[in-house]
């Protein structure tokens, strides 16, 4: 067995990495540790998770937390690279902050300022040379849910020059991935009933990450504008991503089905069948679809995920499993909950 | 006082016609008429406008409806070119339907099939132009909620040539849009927690009325990549609009304030505040913003609006009020209903 | 021309309060205040009301607050008391506050905590003698929420001797009631998609002012078991009100009837229709209907209203009418905002 | 392997043992089945299936639903007993609809009407003597969604003679409870942001339902009154249900404890800590907590249940576990889906 930490147990992300580490066959789930929250029953913040409900959380250190084989850091940014600096080069450590997400210091400095903590493994296994990167690491770095679901929309379509490097993406996302953050704009009466676009004009932090991943995988520089939009739901974000084609755009089926094909938790739906967050609730899962607008002449790509699923706490027990050497799909789930 | 009447009086644009006009100081409400639900009480189906719940509701015809000073149709395309044909020329017709919105007879075969009704002044008056094509009109075509939106979203931008015209909009919008259809994924249990686009690609009909607004104002064709996302809310639509700038959009800003000062029913808001649905609630107003963004070279408007409101019953009072020669805010809320 | 001045301008019944009150045509809105938000523009926090977007928000001292005719407290109990007795005996003030709405001091007491501040006509017009008490008074306790529904679904059964004192009453309602505090369990995130009850045997505070109301009709202690329970909705209470019946109940449709029926914001329900929130939204209506349920021998009454309108502000703008002499309908919507 | 077949695979219920069989390591799935969807492929009725998606769904005839070791029927009353008259004796037949739960023809006749089919070993194992009854038996009744939570929250108090024989239970629950039946109430833009009750005064089916489990419980009549309301949520009812206290109540904790501390899918939640139904959602459990009104002198059980899941779906599952002599807990998640 392996024995996992889980350093911020008691947020939405937290949360969901225990969820789904209760399903997983091959782990033992040891310390669990929070900031402000430390000393008190998991229960209170989980009611989800009875079977770990008189867990008592214990303070976030590299103390506590040494000693397991996986730490999952479910931690604000910065607090995590200061963590990890502290964990043994042994011990798997996979980030599920921003802390080592970008490989670009100046863009580090700029987006989240401070020194920058370095780059890690990034942990996309869906990209282009992305599942090698992450076999036998020690050190990942989860991906934003934003980036995880435009990059896996436009990367085929990039790589294959397909489109031009001028995307466009609009993502409406559901309350949860902002955290357990008291703000005002987050309370119930505020966000139900209401759409909002926040981060407009390429002001929010997962940009720079949605670029240096499509940068890479085109071999040239794409320029992003993304807007996320926050909607009444708590989970889920649906990502409508264009660019523009650079020919009739005819083979983008094909092109999509080659790349996904053999994907575990990427479905590209049948013809005429849409993307819904709600049939990936809970899973591991991207579902995604593709148009060819031909008035527009650009490409259009749908895709839903759960943004503390796939797009957080199940892509990084996804790489866990890489980086072990377990079967990639161990203890994933691919079937949402729905209604 | 002005006689009026609302045929499709048990549907949702139909009630928020008959919310709107209870308010309006300068009518009185006459015939009630609707399809299948003819002969039974408005209150059944409008439980939240007691004022009328013992009107019976008639038949949808030339007959009952003819007599009145206003006629507001609210019926699906194609019965009410066919209703409206029968009523004298006398008549303030307001068509809440498609069926005379596009110029173009090929582009209404494409789209919407069949035979074309024609074409009416448009009912968009915050449009170059459209303020005038009001004034004493008989017949008015509603626009659609969405090229409301958008339309006004991107028309200052683009008749100060300050973006090419390839313009892409994702509109995350309630389910009323949908209407009373009873189909499955319009249910509550299918829409709440979910996200889900449509029409991808081109394919809704709201795209070619987009498309020939934003031409119109531009002098040129402008391409229109649209899509529209269902969000589990009742009302509202946040639409998310860019467009590639010509130069470095320094005076965005400006171009806005001055199309919009002028405008009772548009709000750019303070720089740093993003539009929220809620706050149009029920009102019939747009709130939008502008933003700039340098490294993807795009301007950026959001905009609100409520759908039913500003979107369509809103929208077709303050034509009414054009076309009569009252003035224009008579009896339209600019106040929202929030939280 | 009345002037009035809203204390706690930035909260949800401000907000109410203001969007009410510029419906109404014999007021004129002076000064607003805030507590720790003071300085800053009402516009960051009612973006739905843009006619006061701009009015900047001062401290809620008596100093700001005298000199208007009518002075709305919407401030946490304790606080509005503490202002209110600094305020001329001239000045109309309508407390919606929890401070002046119980009679008993050790009620107060074991409730509330500290010092009683004293009783006040309530204002609850439509209960028996109701209306006469609030005629010329300077000083109006608005009613809690839950006892506003409440009490108007079970006083005319009471009254009549229709159903025995011992009432159970569930009432679900939307998170806005709870205001706009920064608690966990009021994002959005954890109400969306979740029930959960609180104040469950009978630790709501609302449990001795519905008790207080309906034995004041009954003329005998009447005891009430009260569950609130929290619902993903921003505003609507609907309260499932039963009580034993003493004989057959067959007088129980009559007994609403007259109670009501010249009540222009009680609407009983034509048989067969059943009250929804939604129909209530924004108005200042109770929708309720009456049932008689022969195999449990109890009546059961469920009633709708907006938390936020008559269950607040509106109430309280319908006892200024009546303290004022101004007809009590003045300004108070009885439509509906739906879908 | 256990070799099972679902009839009505493409609504709520089947879609739910589906998701749940998924996660059974003993069974294997056969033949699905449904009415007027027969032909179509199971992924456009159940996206979040992926693994079933190409599955083609027959039709529901006892040819094809025989030679299952299992059958799930989750079909319209009447369709399910018409169906299980012609499957053999050795299959264990699981009828999630009503035909087999009420004991008593005349309670059949009056609350559903036609011929009583019968009636089966009820499936609610946590009763008294209910998991005896499902042991070895080739029929089982699937409780539906109120009685199971409402008669698990009771039992307790009126078994140890803690409460009197009159119970008033409130239950809210989320939409999916209807079915996909295409009726406006359910229509999205109609429930969300509204509370509506139906079936008020003992005038839904469950109540005789709930009447018959408690009188078993207690020996002698117990009444019920029952009213269950409508909330804009998918999934989830939390009950309100109480009853008049005999004694000073002082050991309901205890009774509960004592009750449920063995049952592997009831949780009382510590003290303090009160029942959300998301803290169910997907899982088998019923959460609960309990309180005495001094006041009222009453007793108060709060219960929360996921309506598919435990309330339908879940249940059954749990039965066939203990009528193939599975360990009970086989497959079944006690952790929800939150947030």
């Amino acid at each position: 067995m392996v024995r996992i930490a889980v350093a911020g147990a008691s947020g939405y992300a937290g949360g969901e990495l225990l969820r789904l580490l209760l399903q997983h066959p091959e782990v033992e789930i040891g310390a669990l540790t929070a900031g402000g929250n430390a000393g008190r029953r998991l229960g209170e913040f989980q009611p989800h998770l009875p079977l770990l409900a008189d867990r008592v959380l214990e303070e976030s250190t590299a103390e506590v937390l040494g000693g397991h084989d996986v730490v999952f850091l479910a931690l604000p940014h910065g607090r995590s690279a200061e963590i990890a600096a502290q964990l043994g080069g042994s011990t798997l450590v996979i980030d599920c902050g921003a802390d080592h997400r970008l490989r670009d210091a100046d863009a580090w400095d700029r987006w989240y300022g401070g020194e920058h903590a370095g780059h890690w493994p990034y942990g996309l296994p869906e990209l282009p040379g992305g599942r090698e990167a992450l076999r036998s690491t020690t050190r990942v770095a989860v991906p934003g849910c934003f980036p995880t679901v435009s990059s896996l929309a436009l990367a085929p379509a990039l790589a294959a020059g397909l489109v031009g490097p001028e995307v466009v993406i609009t993502a409406v996302t559901g309350t949860s991935g902002a955290g357990k953050s008291l703000k005002p704009h987050l309370l119930g009466a505020e966000v139900m009933g209401s759409l909002s676009a926040y981060g407009v004009g390429g002001a929010h932090r997962h940009t720079p990450e949605i670029a240096q991943n499509l940068s890479g995988v085109s071999g040239r520089p794409v320029s992003v504008s993304f807007t996320p939009v926050l909607a009444p739901l708590p989970r889920g974000i649906l990502a409508t991503c264009t660019a523009p084609l650079t020919g009739a755009g005819a083979e983008a089926r094909e092109v999509y089905d080659k790349a996904y094909a053999a994907e575990p938790f990427v479905h590209l739906l049948p013809e005429g069948q849409w993307p819904t967050t709600k049939a990936t609730l809970g899973s591991n899962t991207v579902h995604l679809q593709v148009a060819v607008d031909v008035d527009a002449a650009r490409l259009v790509v749908v895709a839903a995920i759960d943004n503390l699923a796939k797009g957080t706490a199940g892509g990084a027990i996804q790489c866990m499993n890489i980086a072990l050497g377990l079967p990639e799909t161990t203890g994933l789930p691919t079937t949402g909950v729905a209604p």
